[in-house]
């Protein structure tokens, strides 16, 4: 921990958004090897440890990975009415395998443009669409497949070495060995390197363990990753329902979610101005952008779900691609044959999508048509880069209902679309539940690794018990975290409103930091190399009495200062070597240290202990009670799980 | 699911507790073998499934686990400044193994009787302490090792087999056999019985594997088990500190704890006037109540903890153990030679008794006075039945120091102590961390289980990450339900102000729910033979749009139901079939009722696709394609786990 944070201030690879503002918590961009590559990270500056701390030295400074875009860029001007800058279309433009549209080739989209609709409701600014030139395929998987290492592929490099940052950055090769220090954990065969190179990026996208959501007309996007080699993810679902809310809303909570740390947003949007809530949101999204498009679909025929047409959905696809959906959940593992298999459930089919396609299925007594037609959309996702979130339409809806035989073979589908979408190189992640009891989540994910041939897995939650309602996001952070451990690479977040209404934007918050508790412990429970190394700084902070530092590198500084001075709220109480819980004069880390001090001032302590031949004797009888106790906690677990 | 609800209604083995309030939930009284053992439990009368539900039939009455107290019946009164019923008394006295003694045997007690206390502080009704008779031996323990059932064993067995009550009352012989149809999760060796018999109780107590905390001093307690072929538990912790709040507060906090859940309350008061606080606790208390000596008796020597003396603290012992305190969590494994192990933790020692203790052991470079006098407190406690949890003094405060030599020496030491305590029969606990990654919790459970003797493991949370403060109750949850999965008895919970100040009441309520979804997903995933009942008829009320069951399964109906008024306030909304997250024309769950519906009808389904082959071509392949599948899933986990 020995980074000057000078060398740091000074880095040339460091475009910091406002000098004035040096101290505490920042927004920085490092450059990438060109100058349009800048990936934007939060600094978080800490001060000294006082001389009764660990080292009475500075602590370097830390950089946490940043989801909120332009937001939280005090020299950048946003106007959402405008929309964010088109970061990618250089790149896009560049690789001249696409061209402008004159208009959206969506018959919906035309009518939409031609309708009256009101000022306020229309997306002020206009757009055309791109495409990908016929027979060109514009996916990250179709360049990574042919050795091309993009921007995004770069970008997205630099942005997962975000906590490793300052080491990366400022110390001397000796010192890189130090990341791998806590890499113990178990990580269930994944394989996150010491330091995300862009090739690193380029192989796992190629072979389908990750991908990178990044349609072509999304180019205000900030390219983000998702694949079990990489932090794991946490997607936030926002949109309006015919009951109740407006696209303002929708938008404060797209803002509001990327804030607090979403990676995804997804619109789930089911009432009225749809088409034009999605552009409002994309148009001003700095994350990549996923949509249930069969959603849409059903409200083109007014609810009723054998009135679905393939070519009603396919218009519908492309309408959305156009607009620039990053990716779609496509429940094509819904066969007919498989429904019957739900009429014994506790909770039959609930998945909104699942239930209409089964719907549709019996009505008409014929196969779903999005796995009829499935190397279709394969077609249409390739011209745009939208990748698919291949939807889990019989999830289980209960614990009872958990890893069944209906849930299983749509999964097994699932896995021979996976390969039918590689096939395009179109990128694929597959939807996972739902409602699993603790000790059937591990089963849930090696049978997705297997059957889906290590596409990344994308879960909600799940749930752990079904007996909370008002807690959901809490009974599903808890399978979430345990899934995110087992090799998921995005959690879609919970919030305290399933089941019971729409999500407020406090929701929306609740939900995101418990989400984003599940993702870190997961990436540290798999050894991430550099997760622990955020932990570790909180803690010595917290040891050390740093309050703000404490704060500042939490997952909710705001919550955490407003907690503390509940009851302690003197600006003094920030630097008083005590707090509320044990007052002044009773406080164990206060203690601790007058141990340290007394042992050293008195000269006991380890070396006193030695003379006596305790610790020798400590160590003797710890080493020969058991061998667990100096085994690699690492392989050690591979016998337990 | 054959319950007749009328029988239940009229068993004679049930006394409402108000005839007027037979709707919805409420609390009734199961009674034993003799007319004093009468068990509480909450009653949720369930409405009917619609003819749309599952089976158009009444559903069964449910029995929940009630730690509530006489504060929930309507037919009792309640006053604070009197205190409870004496439930236990005449249990005690028929024993004829202890006897009354005329004042407190602790000098402190004494002095405190005599001191001119404010009235409001003192509690108003003065009661004589018991004892066992010289020689004598009052402990659960004991009974059960001479081969006694006491009416504690029997309250306790009748209690645990609560989610199991509408089986075991009302249904014949082979219905019996479906509580174990949910068995299917893994118990990693624990073996919880499909019904809960005294003489299962009494085994249990007397290998040493399960403790019925029950002080003779606090005869108000209703009885309880703590032990890892029983529910998983969960404790509270409350107590004033010397900065901040009052004895009425603490008295509400203890009330509030129950009321939501707690199993059993620690008061770890530091502040001003420790023991009346403590008696104010007990006295209200129908849950036992646990406490560490060792910070009063720091408050005694006015925060010096190099002038702690064994006899201030045997005085201290005596003086809580006659008030009925029914666990002491005593930290007599913090070896002198384990101290310097310490020294390069990244938080040291956290825990205020484990810091006390080295700071002892350090200051008179002697050992620990609670490890070279263990026997002498063997002595005090089997005199009145106080339990032991020992203390877990070099837990780990930050992840970075799981599982490591210090923690694991301690704990080893803690397996030595249990034996000694185990030859005078006094009950022992094991109290564990703290913060422990994911990755760790397995290890930790498994070390303590070998080195304990399989006596039950109390743990703080643990913490899976540090990053959170202001969401400890979160990420301690996490940690929780795995490791209580894993073997952990009772879960001590955490609130939202953990580190950061004291929990107020809502953080109380806030900590116990989220404990209770950890304990109650343990359960399920432990394969508890009935605890998947729950989770079942919340989940079917849910798809039978039964709102109100909905809520009044789930552990905060309150909440919940104000999440779902938020939106659609409306009574009639209660029984509408949807709701607002999708709005009356787009309800997977309405949908999939009409699919059933529609199969029906129009006589396709199971059978049509049996027809055409599908479903039989769908479990082939199934079959087929992994054994997974179709194992047994709880034989399945073994191998993964």
């Amino acid at each position: 921990m020995n980074a000057d944070p000078k060398f740091l201030k000074n880095s040339p690879h460091i475009r910091r958004t406002n000098q004035e503002n040096t101290d505490k918590t920042g927004k920085i961009y490092v450059k990438g090897s060109r100058p349009d590559i800048q990936v934007p990270m939060q600094q978080v500056e800490l001060s000294q440890s006082s001389p009764n701390g660990t080292n009475g030295q500075g602590n370097p400074l830390f950089f946490l990975y940043d989801t909120s875009g332009p937001y939280t860029d005090s020299s950048e001007s946003t106007d959402i009415k405008k929309g964010l800058k088109n970061l990618r279309k250089d790149w896009i433009t560049e690789r001249k395998d696409s061209y402008i549209l004159e208009r959206s080739s969506s018959k919906y989209s035309q009518n939409q443009e031609q309708k009256n609709i009101p000022i306020d409701i229309r997306f002020p600014e206009t757009r055309k669409p791109v495409k990908a030139l016929p027979s060109r395929n514009v996916t990250q998987m179709h360049y990574a497949r042919r050795g091309i290492i993009t921007p995004e592929m770069e970008f997205v490099a630099i942005r997962e070495n975000c906590l490793r940052e300052h080491y990366l950055r400022s110390l001397d090769k000796n010192d890189r060995v130090k990341i791998g220090k806590y890499h113990a954990g178990n990580s269930f065969g994944a394989n996150i390197p010491s330091e995300v190179t862009p090739e690193f990026v380029r192989t796992e996208v190629a072979e389908g363990r990750a991908i990178i959501p990044a349609n072509i007309n999304h180019p205000e996007s900030e390219p983000m990753i998702i694949g079990r080699n990489f932090l794991v993810k946490i997607n936030a679902n926002i949109g309006n329902s015919a009951v109740t809310s407006s696209i303002q809303e929708e938008v404060d909570k797209m803002t509001w979610a990327i804030r607090w740390g979403a990676d995804t947003v997804m619109d789930l949007s089911t009432g009225k101005h749809i088409h034009q809530t999605r552009e409002w949101i994309i148009r001003n999204s700095p994350v990549p952008i996923g949509t249930v498009p069969i959603y849409q679909a059903l409200e083109k025929v007014d609810g009723k779900a054998e009135d679905l047409t393939w070519d009603l959905f396919r218009d519908t696809l492309i309408e959305q691609a156009e607009q620039g959906v990053d990716y779609f959940t496509i429940h094509a593992g819904v066969k007919l044959e498989y429904v019957p298999l739900t009429a014994d459930r506790v909770t039959g089919i609930v998945s909104r999508g699942g239930s209409i396609l089964a719907k549709w299925c019996l009505a008409h007594h014929q196969e779903n048509f999005l796995y009829t037609h499935f190397e279709e959309i394969c077609e249409i996702m390739k011209a745009y880069d939208v990748s698919f979130s291949l939807g889990d339409g019989l999830r289980p809806g209960s614990n009872a209902d958990a890893n069944d035989v209906a849930q299983l073979s749509e999964l097994k589908t699932l896995g021979e679309l996976t390969s039918l979408a590689w096939k395009q190189d179109v990128q694929v992640m597959i939807e996972g539940p739902g409602h699993v009891p603790m000790h059937l989540i591990k089963e849930n994910m090696d049978i997705q690794l297997k059957e889906c041939h290590g596409a990344p897995f994308y879960t909600l939650g799940p749930l752990v018990t079904d007996i909370a309602p008002g807690y959901d996001h809490i009974t599903s952070a808890m399978g979430a975290g345990m899934i995110g451990w087992f090799g998921t690479a995005m959690l879609c977040y919970v919030t305290p409103k399933e089941h019971l209404g729409l999500p407020n934007k406090n929701d929306v918050k609740e939900g995101i930091i418990t989400y984003k508790i599940a993702a870190h412990a997961a990436d540290l429970a798999k050894g991430h190399p550099a997760a622990q190394l955020r932990d570790n700084a909180l803690s010595k902070a917290r040891f050390e009495f740093r309050w703000d530092d404490q704060f500042n590198l939490g997952l909710d500084p705001q919550r955490a200062r407003e907690y503390h001075d509940e009851t302690l709220p003197q600006e003094g109480a920030k630097v008083a070597h005590f707090c509320s819980m044990c007052g002044p004069h009773f406080c164990s880390m206060k203690i601790t240290q007058d141990v340290r001090e007394y042992a050293k001032n008195k000269g006991i302590g380890e070396k006193l202990a030695l003379e006596e031949g305790m610790v020798d004797k400590a160590k003797e009888f710890v080493a020969k009670g058991s061998e667990i106790y100096l085994a690699d906690k690492s392989k050690k677990l591979d016998k337990n799980f």
